[in-house]
């Protein structure tokens, strides 16, 4: 018959398997690639189907990027600057050192060109990336001791990823590469000084708070940072051009899901930290100032030996310098009252 | 054949309108229904269409809550304060006075519990709603004379929509009901001394600088208002579950979208308007307190007498408090940092 080809041309049967960089416990970050998998099977009344693996089921939880690259997995679910070891540019997609929250990051990457400049960047590694989360604004990490001074952070035992590592190694701090399940024992042992994971629900699974009394913020390295939907460029150009629409619109939905659900799940889990002894601290102004300097020299060197690097930067700065013009009004303006300014009840 | 009924069953054609509360000159808020209708049209291979109308078009911007009700009209794009003249309830499905800024609004529907609420009012009206927008903290508005004492309120002729205007009648402010178009002649003449509108991209087009120096922040009463997607629910059920699927995950997309959008056009329009010699100024403190006094006062008059409206309003005062006790670290300490701590260049 005629009919029957169309129908299969109209919704073709596609399955995909999604690599997630996250462990299952973290059903915040993790539960995104499920949401996304989840809505995409609906849309097409069941006929895209996409499998979640967690991290190390398929590959390493730091390798979702070479497994997408290289055609293992249709797609994977993770944070682009896991990848700044292969090239510094990766970063932007994700977050960077004093860089955007989580607004503002999405901001630039759907309004703000960002997202054309990424995957200029990602095209070549064979792959197209899609903003599919966010955490927020991350906590600082879990101090054994008070960090009060500059002078503090010489020598100290940092569990840190990523492009916040090597900042800090200009004040003298040693970053630690340690994977979550083993965080921990090294902590409470005193393997290490301190570490950083992402915010009150997700720390308190992993019970921080039992071997480390001081709960630093901001994390200035992770202000809101983006979790990325990577796909095999052959693998998306095979798709129905509807597919992809359904594909692109749920990583979007999933983006919003994520952070949202974050916010509802974190404010109840800093209420029980507290409850539970753990300190609060702000890293002190010299300590941010001190690190923003750090920041801007990394930036300087990179930009200096990497054109990629460079082009999107500049981008990036200009970016967020004009958002703090406005968002320093209205916004600033609204918040700072509803949290500082309420009259006491 | 077997297979013709099979493909209609699976991808059937579907054309609904869509009623808009906006002119076409507001790409931002009227465009959201442009990118809902777009992408599902995408997502569907063509077969779900939706033709967007302009406020006016079939029915006043003001009435697009009655079209989808009694289905002149499938569906509706609208923000749901505009209809707290029926019910002071619709107020929490887009913003209230001191309430929630965009993420918080968006927190609080998704998975705060809120989304449930507002869809449990909704249902009496047989529709049902889905965020689909937001424009961030909107601006406190125009004015031809500075304000700076709760004195100055007394008297003033301000254009201003819904609950905020009953909350300043306390203050002994005179709101006016004026549609878009009629705002810019009034406040030349004088006939009003103030009006709001959104913020620097949406504003800077009705050209209220040229008639007024004075812009006002921060527009207390819609810290992030959401706009909402309103669907007729017989209309709903019709839909095969897929196209309902589709259609949410649009939804998401376009809220996110629409917020992201306005992120990136006001920046460089309040630069144009302050180049242009528009004066900014913040609400005083004592204002400010004053304002917030007036609308505690207001929500408790209502609450006393609606049912529906205590319900809700408990739930989202409750859920508001609890968010500012994890906003104040993480992300104020990032956000406070980048605006004001910045070692100057």
């Amino acid at each position: 018959t005629i009919a029957a080809p169309a129908i299969a041309q109209t919704m073709p049967e596609v399955k995909w398997r999604l690599a997630s960089s996250f462990p299952k416990s973290l059903d915040t970050i993790y539960g995104g690639g499920e949401v996304l998998a989840k809505r995409v099977a609906e849309a097409t009344d069941g006929k895209f189907q996409i499998r979640v693996f967690a991290g190390g089921e398929i590959v390493p939880g730091l390798q979702v990027l070479d497994a997408v690259q290289n055609g293992t997995v249709e797609c994977g679910h993770t944070v682009s600057y896991y990848y700044v070891g292969k090239d510094a540019t990766f970063g932007f997609d994700a977050s960077m050192p004093f860089g955007t929250n989580a607004r503002q990051q999405n901001s630039w990457l759907y309004h703000g060109g960002g997202l054309q400049l990424m995957r200029d960047f990602f095209k070549t590694y064979n792959i197209m990336n899609f903003p599919g989360g966010n955490t927020g604004t991350q906590m600082g990490g879990w101090f054994r001791k008070e960090i009060k001074t500059v002078e503090d952070l010489k020598g100290l035992k940092f569990r840190i990823g990523g492009y916040a590592g090597k900042v800090l190694t200009k004040l003298g701090v040693v970053p630690q590469q340690i994977a979550g399940g083993d965080i921990y024992p090294a902590l409470e042992k005193g393997t290490i000084d301190a570490a950083e994971w992402v915010g009150p629900y997700d720390d308190e699974k992993l019970g921080f708070n039992k071997v480390a009394p001081y709960y630093y913020y901001p994390g200035w390295w992770e202000g809101g940072p983006n979790v990325s939907v990577l796909v095999n460029l052959n693998e998306w150009a095979k798709l129905p051009k509807h597919y992809q629409a359904v594909f692109e619109s749920a990583c979007a939905e999933t983006n919003m899901d994520m952070l949202t659900k974050y916010d509802v799940l974190n404010p109840p889990a800093l209420k029980r930290l507290i409850g539970a002894g753990t300190q609060l601290r702000p890293f002190s102004k010299d300590i941010m100032v001190a690190c923003y300097h750090a920041a801007q020299e990394t930036y300087a060197e990179e930009a200096a030996k990497n054109p990629a690097f460079k082009k999107v930067f500049d981008h990036w700065t200009a970016f967020i310098a004009e958002q703090h013009s406005w968002f320093r009004v209205a916004e600033a303006g609204f918040d700072s009252f509803m949290m500082y300014g309420l009259p006491k009840k």
